[in-house]
C-alpha cells in the first residue's frame, strides 16, 4: 500500500485536469492574444477558467487574475499592493506565522523603507483580534493574513480581522493568503471583508505553475511584471492556457460534492489522531477538531528526528513532510513551530501530515500501524 | 488544408513535450522541495532539463534559472541586474525596437532615476555597432538586445555587439532577448559574451509558463519574486515541474538534426519570397535572405488592412498575426516598423509570417494562392 500524505506541498493532478491540459497543449494552443479564430479558443479557455473560479468565490470574472502560482500571487498582492498605495502611508501588518512567500516580500518592503508590524499568536497559532486592532494606524496601508496554516492547519478569524481592520482603517487593504484554504473551505471574499486573496493550483490536484490572485473590484494594485499588457496590465507575458485552463478545472472539483469531501477529511483526521491517542510519544501541535483545517496534522514524536522519521515511513510508502515542504531544502527551525511555542526538541521532531479528498480511512489505518511499529524501534536506536 | 504560420506568437506543443509532461503531472506529481522519494522525483525532472538546456547552450547547469516565462526571464533580467548593480552606476542601453517585455522593464527603471539611450536601427532593423559603442559609458550597468527581432526577423550582431560593450565598459552586463532566436540558431553565451539570456517554452514546440534565463557564473542579479528561495534564491516559488521537464525536452528537440531544421525554414521562407516575386502588391521588410532569421517574414500588403487580411486567410485556414501577436489586444502603431521607417499606409498593412521546422512547401504554396486569391479582391473593394 502507498499512502500519499504530504498534500500541503502538492498534489497529484486530476485526471480532469490533465485531459483538458493535454487538449490545450495541443489542439487549441493558439495565443490568446492573437487575433484569429486560434487565438479566439485559447481566451475561451483563460474566459472559462475566469468563470469557473469566480462562481466558488461569489466573485466576478474580471477580479481574477492568473499568475504562475502561490508564491507569485502573493507578491503581487503585498509589492503591487504596498507600491499602490504608498501615498497613503508606509505601514503594514502580518503575522510571525506567514509562508516564506509573504514573510520575505515583507523583509523586502522593509528594506525600502515601510515598517511592519508581526503579530503574535496563541499556543494554537490563532491571532489575538485584539492585537491585531491595535497593531492598525492611520499609516496602514495593508494587512496580510494566511486563512489555514500551512504546517500547523491553525485558522486565522479571517472575516472578524476584516471588521476590525476596516473599522479602524477602511482604506487598509487586506490581503489573504488563502493557499491552503482554498478548495478546503467556502470563501467569499468580498462577503467577507476580503480585498486580496492567494491562491495556488497545484494544491488543489491544479497544475504546478498556475495560481491567481482575486482583486476585489475597487482595490489598486501595481504590476510585477512589465510587458504586453496581459491580465488587465497587471501580469504581463503569454498567458499559460494550459496551466489556467487546468487551475478552473481543479477548482470546479474541488467544490463540487464539496461538503463531502470536507467531511472526509475531517474524518481521516479525527481517525489519524484517535488512532495513536493512547501513544505516549504522539503529540499533535494546534487544534485537532473541526476549528482546525480539515486536512492538516502536525505530530511531534518524542525523541526521534523528523528526517529520520520521514525516511522511515518512506521505507513503508508513507509521505509525509518535515515541517513546511515549500523551503526544506534549507533545513531551519520552523518560524510556525517557534511561534506557537514548541520547546526546542519538539522542533526537531515534528512531521506535517496532510490528506486530500482522494486519500483513505485504510491509508491511515497503514500510517498508523507503520508509526506504531517504527517509533519505538527508532527511540530505541536514539536511546543507545 | 491549414497552414498555421503563426509560429512567432507560439507553437503546438510536441508529443514528446506532452508525454513528458503528463507523467510529471500525474504520476512523478511530488514537490522538489519535499525530502522523500517523490520530492526527489520531481528534482531530477529538473536537473534533467537544466542539463539538456545547459547541453545546447555549452553552458552549466548551475547557469540555468527557470522562470515562468520570457516575459519573467526578460524582467528578472533587467529590474534584477540593474537592481543589483545600482551602486556601480544608473545607466542602461537598449534598443528602439525590442519587444514590450523589455522596452516596459526599461520605461519603469526610468521612473525609479535610471537614465535609458535607445538604439536607433536601420531599415532592416539592425543597430549601429558605432552607436552603440558611442553609447556605453563608464556608469552603464546593463546593455538589453533582442537576438532576433519578433516582427520582422532582423538579427541583431549579438556577438560584435558584447565586444564593443566589454571594451567600452567591461563591467557592463549583456543580456539578450533569445526568446525568438533560440531553437533557431546555435548560440554559446559564454563564447559571445553573452551575460544574461531570456528564453521561452512556448516558442519551440514546448508549453506556455515556461522559460529560463541564463545568467552566467559571476553575474549578479536580484530576485524579483521572494520567497521560499528555489532556484537558488533567484525565483522563489514550487517549481513548475512539468513545465520545466517539457521546456528541456522542447530544447533537447529543437537541436536535434538542427541543420537540417534550419535550412528547411530558409526553404520555406525562401520559397515564400519567391512565391510573391511578381505581385506588385508584396512587398518584404527587412532581410529576405540567409542574413535574417530563418523564421520570420513580414509582408506588407498594399491597400489592404492587416485585420482585413488576417481574417480573410483565416477563412481558408490560414493563421498568420498582425505584427506582433503579444500585444495585439492594444492595437497600437508597430514601434518596430516606424523604427525601420515604414509608411503610415504600410503600418497598417502588415501582416507576419512565422514557420515551425513541421510546416512544409505545400502549405507555403497553398497560402501564396491564398493570398493571390484574396489580395486583389481585397484591393478592389479597399477602392470603391
Amino acid at each position: 500500500m502507498e499512502a500519499y500524505f504530504d498534500n500541503s506541498a502538492t498534489t497529484r493532478c486530476s485526471d480532469g485536469v490533465r485531459s483538458l491540459m493535454v487538449r490545450a497543449l495541443c489542439e487549441d494552443y493558439g495565443n490568446p492574444s492573437s487575433l484569429h479564430r486560434k487565438g479566439m479558443e485559447g481566451e475561451h479557455y483563460i474566459k472559462e477558467a475566469g468563470v469557473r473560479i469566480a462562481k466558488t468565490l461569489k466573485a466576478k470574472e474580471s477580479e481574477i487574475i492568473f499568475t504562475s502560482g502561490g508564491t507569485e500571487s502573493n507578491n503581487l498582492a503585498i509589492l503591487g499592493g504596498a507600491m499602490a498605495n504608498r501615498r497613503s502611508g508606509m505601514h503594514l501588518v502580518t503575522t510571525r506565522i506567514e509562508h516564506p512567500a509573504v514573510a520575505k516580500p515583507m523583509e523586502f518592503l522593509e528594506k525600502q523603507g515601510f515598517s511592519v508590524t508581526y503579530l503574535d499568536v496563541d499556543g494554537d497559532g490563532r491571532i489575538s483580534l485584539e492585537q491585531l486592532e491595535e497593531s492598525i494606524t492611520p499609516e496602514t496601508i495593508l494587512v496580510s493574513m494566511m486563512y489555514v496554516n500551512n504546517e500547523i492547519g491553525a485558522v486565522e478569524p479571517v472575516a472578524e480581522a476584516a471588521e476590525r481592520i476596516k473599522k479602524k482603517n477602511p482604506k487598509a487593504i487586506f490581503h489573504v493568503d488563502a493557499i491552503q484554504a482554498y478548495g478546503k473551505y467556502a470563501i467569499y471574499p468580498a462577503r467577507m471583508g476580503i480585498d486580496l486573496m492567494s491562491v495556488s493550483g497545484h494544491k488543489i490536484h491544479g497544475p504546478k505553475g498556475s495560481g491567481f490572485l482575486y482583486i476585489g473590484d475597487k482595490v489598486k494594485v501595481l504590476p510585477i511584471l512589465h510587458g504586453g499588457g496581459q491580465q488587465k496590465g497587471l501580469r504581463s507575458g503569454t498567458e499559460n492556457v494550459p496551466g489556467i485552463a487546468g487551475l478552473g478545472q481543479a477548482a470546479m472539483e474541488a467544490y463540487s460534492q464539496f461538503p463531502e469531501k470536507q467531511a472526509h477529511l475531517y474524518r481521516l483526521k479525527e481517525a489519524f489522531v484517535e488512532g495513536l491517542a493512547g501513544e505516549p510519544w504522539a503529540q499533535f501541535n494546534g487544534r485537532t477538531g473541526q476549528d482546525g483545517a480539515p486536512h492538516i496534522l502536525s505530530l511531534t514524536v518524542e525523541g526521534v528526528r523528523s528526517e529520520v522519521l520521514l525516511h522511515a515511513l518512506e521505507d513503508k510508502q508513507v509521505y509525509v513532510s518535515a515541517g513546511s515542504a515549500c523551503s526544506s531544502h534549507k533545513p531551519a527551525p520552523s518560524r510556525t513551530l517557534q511561534a506557537i511555542g514548541l520547546k526546542k526538541e519538539a522542533l526537531g521532531s515534528t512531521v506535517r501530515i496532510s490528506f486530500c479528498p482522494g486519500n483513505t480511512l485504510g491509508e491511515v489505518g497503514y500510517c498508523l500501524s507503520a508509526l506504531k511499529e517504527i517509533v519505538p524501534m527508532l527511540q530505541r536506536f536514539t536511546r543507545h
